[in-house]
Order: structure tokens, then sequence, then C-alpha cells
């Protein structure tokens, strides 16, 4: 775009703005939009646009807490840093809530290669060991590969066919689906159990082609799980260029074989904490409103969209709140939850803990999905639940369209806060512009650069006024 | 996000997609969403975001013809690689449009500083000299800075307080509009108009803050406006950070001077081009549809976001087109204007031919907004046109709204296709996601490498979409 013409142009059309055709002529049948609502939201995406400290306590976060995986002494410096950051806030109450998680080591070694090719000689893979793979012998584990697409096609194999070879995962996410997440929900099931039917079958080691959509060379990581009484096998993810390399190779010489070296470990369970900042309500303060997001990342990359983009989020509402002077009806908690990546043991910990002590939780919002700008959010619960409130949250979200927050989804709001859902907690996740999400995800370039200062604090804006909306409204039994 | 609970969460949410209280809902009242209207669009996806050759073309664009500015022999190979590319595609019909286009060179000194200030001694400022700006005399030109937040504070100076002194415009762009564009609006007539104002009241020069919402101090350039009659001044941008050191010392040293220097040039107009590549309509072949950007750029930068996307959006509508053997009814041009950043001359040119020849333009897309994921787009013309067209817009929007399109607004579609309003042109302007856009616009930071390629495709699948729908259902009168 130029120069001056644009003056007149955009001024023109922020008056002429139109949201044709919708969200405020739908609502209108059930409820004109509060103006009271509308003033408040906007002046917490004021404030938060222009006053926010999200965006430097992720810088804090990525450079001096990178790579917190559960049982790290990473995540043990994020849980110090955090705790401080909302102790300044002035919350009624900072606490750590105690919880055993598990504790396994990257370790310093992982390597692969294609070994002795009669084509191309040797040559190395990208490799990422993936989360509770099993270590290799000291020089590695060399086998001729096997490559399936489906957790179906590996099941449908003779044991013997797969006995001590590497099974080769390669179904590629489907890039024509513009929701990425729902590329990945299509892929992941190769890197989450994949490796575990490849142990039942007898093969000694299993290679994923990494769930990413960009064409690059870069290893995405991530967890992988062995049943009880399965043995882990070696597991680790290829970098997308390597996993074309290795396939096109099979198919010209498909007794190939490569070599796979990690010397990743599995230790005893450690003792974590989730870190909890609360405004107590001034009205039901029994009524408890979650926001949150998880402070644990994989042991790769900075954990800047996954999720450290969440949690400063989570504590920027409690800050918009103290800022405006907001005085709760209900009690706000930004829970920043231990072990999402490796066993949610930081959620079912909390939920249990909830349970324990009849505390009445109304709503809980989680923000796992990235610092992008928000596009909407998921709704989810028990389904009368859902129903009972979909009329108020339709409001909501008229209210929020102007911000970014169009799409209202049903389903999964995410792994954390679905700990709740039995309890009869009303769910949301914040859904983000997906597209560059996965580019990034479980991988070393998950960085505090990729993360935009204004992406991050639209989202905080819309937990926030998410939060605002059902301290105001409550939930509806 | 994590492991495997992911899989069964976003197959839900595939499955359980509501687009709550719209579209459907509203459209239904007028019309189902045609499903093999619904089918095609899909089947245009599939292909963009599978097949498309746009970010390649982008890619050679940025490398190959950087800096194409009007005029410049960078603009020329632009000019020669996409019609090349066009030909290559087997339109109908590629041919060059001769303009005559005006020539300016930034030259090769562009430097600023605070001079001898009792507080700070001399520092440097970051600085870009703005398009249309006179140079300075060899050494620069020395003096006095009165800064300044409006042209109406300007201009209600006596001229006594302006004369002999550089004026420094420095309102900020306001960063609590969600909307970058609409702050850029509200911001840019102190680039655009201040000089001017600045030289008839007998400046030496004019400084303008950057405009941008990042806080950095890289320089944005732009245009900028002198009237016939009033000789132009040396005028130039600061970094933010630049200007924000210079409002500080002048609150405390009111007196300080700055130092600018520019050997910027004014030359001669010059014969350039726009280039066309046009598919012929099988049935109705005298209605046109134009989609297009502009392949000119700013002299600074790689104009990879503004506006090297428009252009290779609107050649992929072609691609995408041939690849899927869509013959088209109506004719579909794809016009890449020469010159929209300093003069508009080939959108000009391109208006005055089309009513010369008695063609018929019924619509016009435009894609100036950046290369970012698309949010919606705008809609212009004549007030009947609009009204009476509104209804199938919506019904359009009700399908795209799947891809990311959610937002209809009234109000200028582009610079480009705006000449052609007057012609009874029905207009559309693609509108991406914007927090990012000012980040990159008018500097040396608008790279190949911040444009992401599914970002791209889905915008050249909205633009593909909406000439698919025009070209099926036509523009009623």
């Amino acid at each position: 775009m130029s120069m001056m013409q644009k003056t007149n142009q955009y001024r023109s059309l922020a008056l002429g703005l139109i949201l044709a055709g919708f969200p405020f002529h739908v609502a209108t049948a059930q409820q004109e939009p509060n103006e009271a609502d509308v003033a408040y939201v906007r002046s917490i995406f004021d404030k938060v646009l222009s006053q926010s400290s999200c965006y430097q306590w992720l810088d804090h976060l990525c450079h001096h807490a990178p790579k917190r995986v559960s049982g790290s002494s990473a995540y043990m410096s994020a849980v110090e840093y955090t705790t401080q950051m909302l102790d300044s806030l002035g919350c009624t109450r900072v606490y750590k809530q105690p919880v055993m998680v598990p504790h396994w080591e990257r370790g310093t070694v992982e390597r692969a290669s294609i070994v002795n090719s009669t084509l191309i000689g040797t040559q190395p893979l990208s490799v990422v060991a993936l989360g509770f793979s099993a270590p290799t012998p000291v020089l590695g584990v060399t086998a001729e590969v096997i490559e399936v697409h489906s957790l179906d096609e590996l099941e449908a194999l003779p044991d013997a066919k797969v006995k001590g070879k590497i099974v080769f995962f390669n179904r590629p996410m489907d890039p024509t689906l513009v929701n990425t997440f729902h590329a990945y929900g299509q892929a992941v099931d190769q890197r989450g159990y994949g490796p575990k039917i490849a142990a039942k079958k007898g093969a000694v080691g299993c290679v994923v082609r990494s769930m990413t959509l960009l064409r690059d060379d870069v290893p995405h990581s991530g967890g992988t799980r062995f049943d009880e009484g399965v043995a882990p096998i070696p597991a680790a993810a290829l970098g997308i260029l390597s996993a074309e390399r290795l396939s096109d190779l099979l198919k010209k010489e498909p007794n190939a074989k490569i070599n796979l070296e990690l010397n990743c470990r599995q230790y005893a369970d450690k003792l974590s904490y989730s870190v909890i900042g609360e405004i107590r309500g001034s009205e039901f303060p029994d009524e408890i409103i979650v926001v949150g997001g998880h402070l644990d990342t994989w042991d790769i990359g900075e954990g800047a969209h996954d999720d450290g983009a969440g949690c400063v989020q989570s504590m920027e509402v409690l800050h918009i709140f103290k800022r405006l002077g907001y005085k709760p009806k209900r009690t706000i908690r930004c829970v920043l939850f231990a072990n999402e990546e490796n066993g949610i043991r930081g959620a079912i910990k909390y939920a249990e803990e909830a349970l324990k002590n009849k505390e009445n939780h109304i709503a809980a919002i989680e923000s796992d999905a990235g610092g992008h700008a928000p596009k909407g959010f998921t709704v989810d619960g028990l389904p009368e639940l859902m129903s009972v409130n979909m009329p108020d949250i339709m409001n909501w979200r008229n209210i929020l369209a102007q911000y970014g927050a169009f799409i209202v989804e049903t389903g999964g709001a995410g792994a954390d806060v679905g700990e709740l859902k039995p309890q009869g907690t009303l769910l949301f996740g914040l859904r983000p512009e997906s597209q560059r999400y996965f580019d990034f995800h479980h991988a070393s370039t998950d960085l505090f650069e990729t993360v935009h200062k204004r992406e991050l604090e639209l989202g905080a804006g819309t937990l926030a006024a998410l939060v605002y909306f059902i301290d105001q409204y409550g939930v509806k039994k």
C-alpha cells in the first residue's frame, strides 16, 4: 500500500464498518449487546494493547528458562519466576501446588543415518528422540526399515515382517486442511501410538515423520506412549526432508538400513509444582473461574508458543484487572499447570484437589494453541451445560468479534482444563490463527522471536474479556 | 500443546464445528449455500494449499527484483519476469500497458543527527528520505527543530515560528486500534501532507515519525506530496527510537539543532508498464473481472508484503483456474499495476484505456494489504450497485468464512482498483490479519522471509474464490 490516499480510505473504512449479516443482527434476536460490557471490553483491550507486561514476561521465561521440561532445573526456575511475577501483581494469594511428575531426559546423543546404502552410501538424517523413548545401545541400533503410513497398516503386517526392523511412519499432515490443528489431529496418532505398536510386534526402533507442514529438516519432538507391559523401544522423529530422502531411497533400495543412536533415559518421578495466583471474589468467592496454560515445555527450544504464550497471557488477565481496578465478583485463578507435555499430571492433581476440597469451578479457560492473533474460542462441557449457556456465550462472542474472535467451535478446550469437565465446569479454549503454529511446535525453533507482541496481547485481551463476562454473568446450571 | 490427547480432541472439533449464530443461519433467510459452489471453492483451496506457485514467484521477485520503485531497472526486471510467468500459464493474452511514471531517486546519502547538543553532544538519528523529497545542500541543512503532532497544530503556528526551522511531526500510530490500517489511516496525514505545509510556512526541512507500531529504529519511507507551486523541501522519516530520543531532548533543550543530509533527486517522467494476463470468457467475454496488485514497491526492502504478495496471489488465481481446467464464462484479467506507490499512474492509465475502449469492467479485486492470513474483504462501489449485490456477496462470504474470510466491510478496496469506481465497477479488497503489516511497510525489513507460504496461499485462494463467484453469478446492475 502506498501513500496519502490511505488517510481517507481507511478513515472511511473505520466508519463504514459492518460486520455484515451477522453478530449483532443475530444477537438482537436474543439480547442487545450490553453497552456497559462493550465499553468495559474496550477498556480491557485499550489497556492490554498499550500497557501490558506479557511480552516482557515471555522474553524472560524464554531466555532464562528455556527447555523447561518436567523434572528439569529450568522448570523450577520458571516456577520461581512466575511465582514472583504473580506476587508482584498484588494477588489475594499466590501458591504452588505440589505434584509428582515423570522425569525423562533426552541425554546428549541423538543421531541417525542411512548406512552403507549401495546407492548413496552413508548419509546423516535429522532426528530428535521422542519423549519416553528408550535409549539405544552405545553404538546405536542398525536395521532395515519398514515404511508404513498408518497404525492400521502396521497392525495388519505379520509380526515376522516387523521383527528386528525399524518401523518408519511417514504419513504427512494434510496441507489442504485450513486449520492446521485438524491436520495435526489426523496425523499425530503415528507419533503417539506408533512406537508402542512397533514394540509389540518386535521392532527394534521406530522413526516418525515430524508433525509439521513446513518443508525443512528441523525435527519436531513430542511424547509417545508405551502401555504397561510394553517395553519401550528407541523412538525418534525425523525432519521432513530426511523422511522424504529415506522414503525415496526405500523405493529403490528396499533393504537399505539406518542407524539410530539415542542416550535418553527415564528416571524416577520427581516433585514438581503448578503455580497458582488468585484474586478472591467479592460477592461469590466460592465460584471459581480458571484461566491458564502450561508452564512445562518440551526440552528443545524455548517453549515460546507452546506454551509460554498461554502462561503469560493468563498472568496478564490478572494484571489487566489489577490495572483497571476491577473487583471481581467471583474468584479468578490463573493456573500455570505442571507437566502438560508428558503426563498431564498437574491438571489431574489440580482437578483431584478441587474435588477433594469441594471447590466449585464454574468455568476454566485454556490458552495452549500458540501466541498468534486470536480468531475465536472453543466451548466444551457436559452437553446440557453447554446448551443452556450458549445464548450468553454468543452474546459475548458478538462483542469479541470486534477484536478478532469470530469463531465459536464446540469441542476440546485443552488438555489441562479438560480434567475439570466431569466436575461440571464450562470450558473454553482460545483459538488463534493456526498457520504458523506447527512450524515451531515441539522444535528447537519455538523461540521468543517468533511471537508477535500485539498478537500475544490480543490473545490476552480475549481471555480477560471472557473472564470478565463469566464473572459478570456467571454460568447457568 | 502436547501429545496424543490431541488426536481425538481435534477430530471432535472438526466434526463439531459450528460457525455459531451466523453465516449459514443468516444466509438461509436468503439462499442456501449452493453445494456445487461449496465443492468448487473446496477444490480451489485444495489446489492452492498443495500445488501453488505463488510462493516461489515471490521468492524470485523479492530476490531478483527488490527495490522495484517506478523508474528503476529493478522494476523493468519485475515486468519481464511476471510477463514470462503469465505467458507460461497459457493465458489467452499477456501484454504490457505503457504508462509514463514519476522518476524520483533516493540517491546515496541519507543521514541525520542531533548536532552539538549541550546535553548529549552529536548523536546520529535513523532516517530515510520520503518519496518526492528535495535534496539538501551538500553538507546538509542544520536548524532548530519545532515538534508538532498534527497538521492543524502546524497550520496554527505563526509562519515566523516555523521559518528557517525543521518541522518534526511526532504523533504516534494509536496502538489500541485492533486494525492497524485504521491506526495508519489516522496518522499518515503527517507524512503525506506535513512536509508541504512546512514548506509553505518557510521551514527548511521536515522529519516525520515512522508509520509503524514496532518499537525499533528502522525508518519507514513512503510518499509525500508537494502541490503545484510549492517548492519541495527535504523531507524524511525518523525511526521510532530516534524520534523519541529527539523528542525527549527537545523537552530539555528546546533550541537543540539537527542536521539532515539527503541527495535524492527528481528526474523527468519515464516510460513504464503495467503487466496484464487475461483468460478470455467463453460466454460473456465482454464482461471483465480484474484481480490485481501493484508491481512497483518503495526503493528499500524487497516489497514482499507491499505488494509482491498481491501480485503473485493475483497471478496464482489464473494458475489455479488453469490447473483446475476451469473455463470462465467471463474474461478474467490479472493486472499488475505500475506506480501505485508514488502516483497511481498505472491504475489511472488502465481506467482511462478501459473507458476509451468501452470495456465493461463488472468487478475488480485488489490485494494490497500484505500477505498474511486472510480475514475478510472490503466491498466498494456506487451505492446502488453495492446494495443490490450485497445479498449475493453475503452468500459468498458464508462459504469463504470456512477459509478465514469472516469480515465484510464497506469502504475502500484499494488505490488501484479505486480508479474504476466511477465506471460502475464493483470493487473488492482482500483484508488479511493486520498485526504485523506495519512492522515492515515501506521499510528495509519488508523481506521475503516475513511472508508465510500458507498464509500467502490462503489469500490467493480467497481471491480465486471471489473471482469464481463473480464469474458464475455476474454482477447485478
